[in-house]
């Protein structure tokens, strides 16, 4: 009987191991593509139009946790029509770009910061959470396997997407019992089709991307659908690329949906200040980018650097005033990304 | 020249006609399963579980415009990676039900005021437009080919889930030149595994559903993936079914996430009221079955019926007062889908 229930104990045991299986680089199966797409010197990338040749891609269910990941070929996702993701928009995602460095080297922009950024949007959309370094592994391996898609060139990178969606087949709204968390990648140049110069935006106070106790300040794909009809508009009937995000009966200077908004210019104080939306609102998403600015910028110590509000009358009246800049004068030098404690190799 | 003018002028009307190409009932192809699975007499049917045997299924492309409408066996989808609903929430979906009426024919409640409401989402998320007679006529052959799904049970019904999502394969943040359109059918009780009874709400103002100038009026997916986390801590933390969601400073009650809200009270000036909040500030799902109680209830003339705000210290006040009923007293019977301008028969 002893014997017998320590059987049972093990086996309980067992379970509960495999109950909590997490993702782990070290099972990672790798299926090469037999028709390699990559061809050389695309100077117009349009950005996400071009996907590389392989994805990551992972399963999870409530019941086991995490399947052992696989890199493959890129191919449709066989997804259940009652799946969470394509009703109640069970979905974040992240953005990081890896570099083809001057040392020949890839390397990916601050990974870390955006796998934690993940972890934390995973646990407000109620998707499951994995382990950062697993996973970042496992996207280097990813892009290792698809070097030969990393741009040799000063304004090009690939953009890597990782993304996680509830794929369980019932139409409660609920949390799902099932995940997939996918990585795909695609070599991009500027965001925008005209490359990297200035661009209009069109702040109007009627619509408004995020709220305080919403979900603005996480990378869930929630947040977008809302605002395409509204920058399509932008677009078409006013000629602007963007659209710049308004908040409160005040008109504050929110975000612009795709990136944080800086404003470098004299202060009403005569000070010169690079100023951004704080966090604390909830309205804001915490950039990568953002907060290497406010880093790097910080350490300069040429200016006063500030997480605040600011409303569109304030900013007008600089404006009127002649109180801006357009940027400060080693921005672009000193945001490559060179730092190895902020970046991780590849491969 | 003139003839060939012509030609080229037959061709340029011949690709117009292509590019507009619509969406029509009378291209419908059918395929049946061969393992139909069906069993009669599930008494305990938890929501969305139970998916049936077939789909509607229909792609769209900016291009060609809408392709053949399809019905064939619920199969998984294949969707890119790089769709955009998948990362962007490009999803709208509607919720209408089939019932099996005393006289023994399957009538949808209200079908034109769903498809009408999910043209109107459509749009505000840039997914294209579709003929709703044709559709719906769609929608009814899809029922009759699985009318065996159709519960036979005063408190059961068929849940019908038209949804509509962008899958164009890259990742910008824009309209989706590609879409699919598909429908499928679930038999459903109550929403809820206790059945029809009364349900506990947890109000907590720290979390807002929906702001004026989103898309709180629309139905579309991306209002539900913020409500996720909040609905299982309101069950987990404080044993409440649902969450019902307030808005501003002074807390107005506005909608449960799920369904409307409506208060049947003594008003502070002594009246008998029905009241629900106002469609106005774009916070609300117009709701059809709000639409019906609304439209229902003033020809009864039996009470006040308002369309208007209610603010949480006004409701806990009439609360303490005993100002509140329960549910008029011929509510249930009225609201069964009678009548039969209101409603499409199927098959």
């Amino acid at each position: 009987m002893i014997f017998s229930k320590q059987v049972g104990l093990h086996r309980h045991l067992q379970m509960c191991v495999r109950a909590l299986s997490s993702l782990r680089y070290k099972d990672l199966q790798i299926t090469l593509t037999k028709t390699p797409t990559r061809t050389s010197g695309d100077d117009h990338l349009k950005f996400g139009a071009h996907i590389s040749d392989h994805m990551l891609e992972v399963d999870w269910t409530a019941e086991h946790g995490w399947d052992i990941p696989q890199i493959k070929p890129v191919s449709p996702l066989h997804i259940h029509p009652a799946a969470k993701v394509l009703h109640y928009a069970s979905e974040i995602f992240e953005g990081l770009k890896a570099y083809r460095c001057v040392d020949g080297k890839v390397r990916l922009f601050r990974p870390r910061e955006h796998l934690r950024r993940m972890s934390a949007t995973a646990e407000r959309a109620c998707l499951p959470a994995f382990d950062q370094s697993e996973f970042l592994k496992c996207i280097q391996k990813l892009i290792s396997v698809d070097q030969e898609w990393v741009p040799d060139s000063k304004n090009q990178s690939l953009y890597v997407r990782p993304t996680l969606i509830g794929t369980e087949p019932t139409l409660g709204v609920s949390a799902s019992n099932k995940a997939k968390l996918f990585v795909i990648t695609t070599p991009v140049g500027s965001y925008f089709a005209g490359g990297l110069k200035p661009f209009s935006l069109l702040a109007d106070p009627k619509y408004v991307r995020a709220w305080t106790g919403g979900c603005g300040g996480y990378k869930m794909g929630s947040n977008y659908a809302p605002t395409v009809a509204v920058q399509k508009n932008a677009l078409e009937k006013y000629g602007c690329q963007q659209v710049l995000w308004l908040f409160g009966d005040d008109h504050q200077m929110t975000e612009i949906g795709t990136m944080n908004l800086f404003i470098y210019w004299v202060n009403e104080q005569g000070e010169k200040e690079l100023l951004t939306p704080s966090l604390e609102s909830g309205l804001i998403l915490p950039g990568i980018t953002r907060k290497s600015v406010l880093e790097l910028s910080r350490q300069w110590k040429e200016f006063y650097v500030t997480e605040g509000n600011i409303t569109m009358k304030t900013f007008i009246k600089a404006w009127n005033d002649g109180r801006y800049y357009s940027k400060p004068h080693h921005w672009m030098e000193t945001l490559d990304p060179e730092e190895e404690e902020k970046t991780a190799g590849c491969g």
